[in-house]
């Protein structure tokens, strides 16, 4: 490494010379594939955007202006060029750094992200603030293409028109951003990068504006101007410009001398304006750029391969679709999360990828629902929160037979805060009509999703990241509501989930250690709940421990409080969960340890409270 | 009346000689002012639709084909000229006609709705179901502008392109839905307005296809087809044909003669199209053509006077404008709704009505507060279920300064099902950093809004529809967390805002029929609660009742009853709020009545169980 050196700070980034910033950019790919190699995390975005990070760092102080990204799994290089290069290696690991932007995490982040298209309403907001402050700063938004179709960003593009504030959104279109793009704006994109006239515009500031000098010194107000003239004439007329945003481009991503001229051009205008710069994703590691969806999220080396919840599940529906042909799945972008490849190309009629576009992905649902199909939604727990009004306003209320499948549900690891799925089960429990089951192995997974499928009512079946029991975890374990899979004395355990595995250690450990033996029960459906039957079950024991995978506000374990209230059942309650926090990146394992969802921490409970 | 008469069905309607619709739309407009000066209800926007509606109902087949409102408060001419008018003066009252499309009150009624914005979306779930059915209908999504600018509506227009199924989208431009149309997308719409081209497609087919024939025989595909062509030469491009959708268009929506033909024509296309009609929002009622946001609903005739929640609120946001410059205030779509038309006028410059478009307004009041300054945004509780990953992700894992004022919040009355305040508690609490408040009167909201104008954090403040007790509702009540209001023995009530009301009345009731009179206390704050400060109160009673004003799962009444079983009280619970069901349309005292949320219930329930 010849620039990326111990103690990297973004002041070596502004000493480095033009000319040698391309050989900047591949040091830093070097790093990022090293990383994400080690650690896992997301490869393709991050090295199509080297150049426009390093053109950004050029023209932008990064301190005092405002660059916000959306999604975030592309800030990698920003992360190693903003004095985190020694920090790097500690990528997505506990205590070590975020995978997205973290404004806890540094000075130069200054908008949290995780989900997709928030970054123009945040930049709005950002600008607006700057202007009634009557502060001096840049505001950039810096969003891909797949983003952008999202109703969220599509607000905000809307908006922007209103408040009339100086705001730069830099649209980095890969074609790729997760799967591929969805719908009718794609081809709007494809349009725009079809046209030629910016290389006249480039021709011509090339003229103008002379490598050698500074870009910061690149253009005034004038200039600016005199080049929007000449725009008027050349370019085609294109629906940012109707929607009262002025658009330039397309630009190559990966030329930074041009992106730091174009750059250096919007932060001297006076208007609104998008830039628009076509990248490869996976850009210089070649198998990531012949297979960008594959290399989007790379798990860490030498990750053992096992059966996952995501591929039992997707398997199980299509048996299920083989058998009824009323059933038809939905995705949104998350097609290789959910495991659907299959399924997509077994029954491409019936398989709807929609983008990221969730709420837009369950109101169809609910339309073929009442149209006399069954659709089968496959979404994280995490981005369902994006989709609860549709999900109660139009499957709920109206008592529609939509399957909600929601994988990543609980503690979900590495990503951090904004990707647990903490909210489904709290969420859900106060959605009339709904269904909530959470299958504990691959047997109560398939009777979980055939009870759904006979159902003529909406039902959320939700199931953890990572490996799937096989079978049955335990030979009691058969039939629905709240089943008992061990007997036992003074003291049961309540859960479902990844926590029935931790049930059963309780168990053990409780035998080793002379500690009275728990019964066990799994509470595989969480809504309804026969408070007739669980006040029954309640009333046998002296005490009994709720284990929950999800904020526990909200949560069953209250309602396990409200019945043996409500019927004066005597019985000491404990409860076991993510309590009211943001929830950090680390393993999952290490996040149960660190909220006491473990057997340790459980035997010590009873042992000291009941 | 010569149409409109006792039993009046669609087939009457078909019946009517074409040159007599006009007189029809007469007496429908008639009607609609009539009921609704009697009921209350949405006035403008289904008095801008009758001959849409007529022609809609002329040309398709409403049981056979799948006519979707979006939003639905222009449903009432739709209601009436579909075998509903006989009922029509029971219009969202108990028991009676929703205000609202319903598919349990009608086989006419294909979607429920109430939300904004979902009718693309569900029409292309229905379209899909169709194909894959093998069936033969039309699907036909009736929008107006303003849903057409959030977010849902964008996905699902991106969408249509994908799915290539036939569809048939109507677009009710009267460039008033609510409050005025915000955003860039409303250029688009004045711009395709302004154009002229349409005027030779209507001499055209004016001429090939004269009045007296029927609009059943208007048009063929070879026909559509030829018009089309013509088109292509004549019409602008636009933003739908950019997104894969044949845009057709402007009309006149108040021309049922040239409508009929226009869907004639799309009901024989073979592509997905869009319709676009300049209506006038409360067309053939002066005053409301006049005052399109005064008269989009409008209360019963004799509804008294009195000092709502909206106004108190509003203006408490005032003074702490008046002395704060950070604070800033949002809307969406509902200015007038929540009261914020004085503050819009003295804070011009602070203060943002940002369209039907929720999550955008909460990401982007998300970005000003990352940008230094204090955002309030006042939303219905309804609809702030369409923003709960903003609140969650943008605002509460940032720990923000933002203060989202929730409007009807709790039973929510006529507006049915759709538009109760259920799920502000039950989501809200399981959001971290996020404070709760339901103040009681006005002097509790001024203390809430005081106390939130001070936080570093996130505060949702919940209050509800209607009149606001003025004052200190009872002497004691100061202060926050939970603040009893009076003594008692043996028993004490937990509740707030509305049920402030309702425990007094048990205390008043009590005390005349001889049974022990309990304490009250004010569950001001609702998140957090300290578990230890409410042990220590709820031990010193035998029985504790909570009242809520939202569903009971996952309400605060679960987390009582937690604290209770953790801490072994051996008190006895009593919940009395929203069970898990759809909430239908009454009066609010009729809900109340309905869930047993009175004081006779209550002290009923404690001398039998307690």
């Amino acid at each position: 490494m010849n620039f990326l050196k111990p103690g990297f700070t973004h002041k070596d980034l502004l000493n480095i010379d033009d000319d040698d910033l391309p050989l900047l950019a591949d040091e830093v790919r070097a790093v990022i594939i090293d990383t994400v190699r080690k650690n896992g995390g997301h490869l393709g975005s991050s090295l199509g955007v080297v150049e426009l990070t390093i053109a950004m760092l050029k023209v932008f102080d990064p301190l005092n202006d405002r660059i916000i990204f959306d999604v975030g799994h592309q800030s990698y290089p920003y992360k190693i060029l903003t004095d985190r290069f020694d920090q790097f290696h500690t990528l997505r690991q506990k205590d070590g750094l975020s995978g997205f932007p973290r404004r806890n995490e540094s000075p130069y982040d200054h908008f949290n992200t995780g989900h997709s298209s928030t970054s123009i309403s945040a930049a709005l907001g950002y600008a607006k603030a700057r202007d009634l402050l009557g502060e001096n700063r840049n505001v950039v938004a810096f969003i891909g293409d797949a983003s952008l179709i999202n109703g969220l960003a599509f607000e905000a593009l809307n908006y922007v028109h209103e408040t009339n504030s100086r705001l730069i959104i830099i649209l980095n279109d890969n074609r790729h951003s997760i799967s591929n793009r969805v719908g009718g704006f794609s081809t709007v994109l494809a349009e725009l990068s079809a046209n030629t006239w910016y290389r006249g515009i480039k021709n011509f500031f090339r003229r103008h504006f002379p490598e050698k000098r500074s870009p910061y010194e690149g253009s005034t107000n004038p200039l600016a101007r005199a080049r929007n003239l000449i725009k008027a004439f050349t370019r085609p007329i294109n629906l940012f410009d109707k929607l009262g945003i002025k658009y330039w481009g397309p630009f190559d991503g990966h030329d930074i001398a041009n992106a730091v001229r174009m750059l250096t051009l919007a932060k001297n205008y006076y208007r609104p304006v998008i830039l628009h710069f076509n990248t490869v994703k996976g850009k210089g590691l070649p198998e990531a750029e012949a297979n960008p969806t594959k290399y989007h999220q790379v798990s860490p080396a030498g990750t053992p391969k096992f059966r996952t919840w995501s591929e039992a599940a997707s398997e199980i529906a299509e048996e299920l679709a083989m058998k009824d042909e009323r059933i038809v799945c939905f995705t949104a972008a998350m097609m290789t999360g959910v495991k659907l490849e299959r399924f997509s190309r077994e029954f491409p009629g019936r398989f709807f990828d929609v983008g990221i576009a969730e709420s837009h992905m369950l109101t169809m649902a609910a339309g073929l629902a009442a149209g006399g199909m069954r659709p089968w939604v496959f979404i994280y727990s995490t981005f369902l929160q994006r989709a609860m009004d549709q999900l109660m306003h139009d499957i709920a209320l109206q008592n529609l037979p939509v399957v909600i499948m929601v994988d990543r549900a609980g503690l979900a690891g590495s990503d951090g805060d904004t990707h647990q799925g903490m909210l489904d089960i709290p969420w859900g429990r106060s959605v009339p009509n709904l269904e909530i089951y959470a299958p504990c192995d691959e047997d109560s997974l398939r009777e979980c999703m055939i009870a759904a499928s006979k159902r003529e009512g909406p039902t959320l079946i939700r199931y953890p990241r990572g490996k799937i029991p096989h079978g049955k975890i335990s030979v009691d374990s058969h039939g629905e509501g709240i089943v008992k899979i061990h007997d036992g004395h003074s003291w049961a355990l309540f859960g479902n989930g990844s926590s029935v595995g931790i049930m059963l250690d309780v168990r053990d450990m409780a035998g080793n250690e002379g500690v009275d033996v728990p019964a066990v029960y799994d509470v595989r459906r969480v809504k309804p709940v026969d408070a007739e039957e669980l006040c029954g079950i309640l009333g046998c024991y002296k005490a009994v421990a709720v284990l929950e995978d999800n904020y526990m506000a909200g949560g069953f374990g209250e309602a396990f409080g409200a019945v043996i209230a409500e019927k004066g059942l005597g019985v000491k309650l404990l409860r076991f969960g993510v309590p009211d926090v943001c929830v950090k990146h680390a393993t999952q394992e290490q996040q149960r340890e660190l909220y006491g969802i473990t057997a340790r921490n459980i035997i010590d409970s009873y042992r000291n409270e009941a």
